[in-house]
Formats: structure tokens, sequence, C-alpha cells
């Protein structure tokens, strides 16, 4: 297997291209798009979707352009997210939001600009596969991008704010906000390389797990970096209505429940034979982060 | 053939279904998307989608999900369209825009719900197909939805608001902006039907050219609504920047160019055997609402 930083790579040295591939782009239209696909991240979506892919047998190079659809639908949802109407973040990644640098009609269009692409990417590699494989992941990733996946959870998050936080909304939230599209990743994966029904429902449940595991986390880094955060959100007072594991769970009980997740994860992609070191590491790994 | 009334009807009545057969959808995005799919419109893109399959042999029931796709597509952009960051319009076709009801971030989510859904319907139809004709046709809706297609539109057309416009700016915004997405219906109801190669250079020549004339009509009939504005455009005041045909040719201008656009039309369609008189009478009937 190849390690993360060169899947990491593949995804990063691809991008531009899959987009100029597609025809001419008017600026500033190619420049917004690219200003923020080129704006890091961890690339954690489509790294999974390649390595899902080798582990059952498949070509990481054919399943690269999902990779990079994949990748796109995140960039987009990142953009929309950021709007004054939506999170109002001005700051991304320590670089200035897509709406501040260009405008907000323009972010708009940035974003549905890369879910365009996003499908143009994936149906043209699709049809120049020899089976269905190319239509049936694409279908995977619109499914868990879409109206029940992760449109559904910024649908939630925007409906339940400043509502008292529950576990079930919590987990309602992020289900579909983050862990949905980490899945889409292992489950396109899967598709491309062909996967039997049963190693199929183990890539998911990896990245369902997974994906839960990584918002706890990300949660817990946040009230970390804000010690007031903290405070407020490790008793009972949840009135505030932040709709975080912190908030209904606590530090430690998040914490616990992280761990368990990731656990949960690393039993999972063991139902596939073969080396699945990688993917029990970086279970491993997220929970260095709060360790 | 079927009327244009007939097939009208076809995709009024499996839109709510085909949002529905994708599973839970919560609110308030359910209601939000489906306000703006109810909300009239001549449905042309679907219906062209679906009369363009019949003539070439295809079936317009097995095309369906295609055709509301198609109109699923031209939705969300009517509703980004209307956001204040772009053209800041609080009426669509007489009702409330779905912003002013649902306010901005729902509708930034129910344009980006009606894209990923559009995505959806149209993969898990292709998927159910006996061949990649369905990838084919969904490849070309989201390629001329797209970045090079109608994406691209709206970006010229913000780009070059305020800038005097020419001949050459209003071409490139409204072929893109607006006869991509009529060409869309054209050229996957082709592709669905196995269309030769020639067929579907007819069928696309057909959607482009009506797609002009469509436009032209469009700023006639607005500049004929309010005659102050008939009276800014038909000189060679083009300074205030509208990027409409009226600005660059004048009312009779426009009228001479619609006509020749709809007699382009005609004469691309006839390229096809069989009865193409659905077409051609289309292309009459545009001519008639200015007339």
């Amino acid at each position: 297997m190849r390690s993360f930083d060169d899947y990491r790579l593949m995804v990063e040295n691809a991008l531009p291209g899959q987009l100029t591939d597609l025809g001419e782009i008017p600026e500033p239209l190619r420049g917004a798009m690219l200003y923020s696909l080129a704006s890091g991240g961890k690339r954690i979506r489509p790294v999974l979707l390649l390595a899902c892919c080798e582990l059952l047998g498949g070509s990481a190079e054919e399943a690269l352009p999902f990779a990079c659809g994949l990748e796109m639908i995140h960039t987009y949802s990142l953009i929309h997210d950021d709007l004054p109407a939506m999170d109002d973040d001005d700051l991304r990644r320590g670089r200035p939001s897509n709406h501040i640098v260009y405008g907000e009609g323009m972010a708009i269009l940035a974003g549905d600009g890369l879910l365009s692409a996003a499908a143009e990417v994936m149906l043209r590699t699709a049809i120049r596969m020899d089976s269905l494989r190319g239509a049936k992941a694409a279908e995977a990733v619109f499914r868990r991008a879409g109206v029940t996946g992760m449109v559904a959870g910024q649908t939630l998050d925007i409906s339940l704010e400043g509502k008292p936080p529950t576990v079930e909304t919590v987990s309602a939230i992020h289900l579909h906000k983050t862990a949905d599209l980490i899945t889409a990743g292992m489950e396109a994966g899967a598709l491309l390389a062909c996967a039997r029904p049963e190693e199929l429902d183990c890539a998911v449940a990896y990245g369902t797990h997974l994906g839960l595991a990584f918002q706890m986390v990300d949660d817990l880094l946040d009230v970390k970096g804000d010690p007031a955060l903290l405070g407020k959100n490790t008793g009972l007072d949840t009135a505030h209505g932040k709709q975080t594991w912190v908030a209904v769970r606590g530090a430690a009980g998040t914490e616990q429940d992280a761990r368990r997740e990731a656990e949960a994860a690393s039993a999972a992609i063991r139902g596939i034979k073969g080396d699945t070191s990688f993917f029990a590491d970086l279970a491993e790994e997220l929970l260095h982060r709060i360790s």
C-alpha cells in the first residue's frame, strides 16, 4: 500500500488538470474554483477513495478522477458554508474565505461550478469504462452528498441552530454533515473495485465510524483551543444551543465516544481480507490528536 | 407525436415523485425545493428532451427521469440567480422568490439540493439501463449546465455587468446562460434514443438556434412591457451596460435576428427523418409572441 501522503499528492497534482480538461472556464470563475481547491486540507475523503479501491484490488489511477470529483464536492460545500447567509466565516484554513476574495455572487457560482464539474469529471470517466462501475461510484457520491446526505445535514444544522442540543440532534447532524462524505470515499472506492457486498458493507461501516470519530475529535480540539468554550460546554449547560458532541457529552464523554468509534472503524475494516493497516493506522492517528 | 402539454404534464406529474424516491429529505429543505419546482414555467427544456427522444425512436417514459433532472437543474439556477448577491429578485413568476419565503441560507441549500438530486436521479436511472446511454445523457446535461456552459454564462453576466454591451458579449452570455440548457434537452434526448452522429448534430443545432431565438424574444418582450426601456435601448445608447440583444441590435434588429434563428432551428430539425412538425411549430409559436 502507498502512504497517506502518496495518495494525497496524487489528488493534489491531478486536481487542476481535471478542471482544465473540461474546456475553457471563464475568469474569475476558474480562479475562484482553483483558489479554494488549492487551499490545502487533509484530503481525507479522496485519499480514502483511492486507498479503499486499491485495498479491494482496484486501480487508484483509474479511480483518481472520482477522488478529484469527491474533493470538488467537499470544496463546494465549504465555500457555500462560509457565505454570510450560512456560517458567515471570513477565514477558512487561515486564508480569506472564497467570498471575501471573489465576492458573494462569484462564491455562489464557484460552488455551483465545482458541484457541476464533479458530476462532469465522474461521468466522463464512467463513460470510458467497460462497465457501470463508474456510474455506481458516482451515484454513491451524489447520494451521500445530496438531499438525504450532506445537504440534509446542513439543513438540520441550520434548522436546529439555537435549539437545545441532544445526543439525537448532534448525531443526526454529524452523521450526515460530516460522516456521509467520508463514507462516500469508502463506498465509491469499493464500487470502483467491484467489491463483493460483504466487503462493501465493511468499507461503508469503516467510513461511518471514522467520520463520527473525526467530528468528535474536531469538536474536542475546538474547545481545547478555546478553554472558555470548554468551561461552558462541559457542564450540563446546553441551552446556548451549540450542536456539538462536547455540549451533549462533555469533554470526557466525547473523548470516550471518539475512542469507541475509532475502534469500531478498525474492527469493521478487519472484515476485509488483506493488509488493512493503512485504515487502522488512520483511526489510531486521529485519536493521537486529542491525547 | 404527443402535444407540448402532454409532455409538460408528464414532467409536472413526475417531479415530486422523483424527489420522494430519493428518501427522507428533512424540512424545510424538501418544502423549499418543491416550492420552486412547482412554480410553473413553460418546462421547455424537459419537454424538448422527451420530444427529441421520441422523434428519434426512444421512449419518453424511460427518458422521464432525465427530463425531471434537467428541470431540477433549471430550477436550481433560478433560485441561486434570484439571491441578493446575484440578481436580487424578490419575485419569480409572480410569486415571492425562494429566499424571500425560506431565507437566504435555505435557498442556497435548496439550489445545492436540486443540483445534487438531478445527478442522483439521472445516475440511478442510468445504472438500471442496459448500456451507457444514460451516463452519456447525464454527461451532456452536466457539461451544458456547468463551468463551460450555463455557469460560465452566469459568470460572464456578472463580470460584464455595467460594461458596454457588444454583439460579442451578448452572444457569449446568452449562448451559455440560456441556449446551453435548452440544447441540453435536445442532446440528452438524442443520446437516450441512441441517435446517429448526424442526427445528434441536427438536434443540437436546433436547440442552439431555438435557445438564442428564445432569449431574443424574451429581451423584446421585456422592452415591450416597459416602453421607457424600449426608448432607452433602441438607439445607440448602450453605455448603461445592459447585456441584452435590444441594447446592441435595437428592437427591429432583434426581431429580425429572432426570425433568422427560429428559421435556422426549423431548417436544422428537418435534417432528421420523420415528423418534425412539433419542433418547427414550437419555433413558429415563439415568434407569435412578438408579432
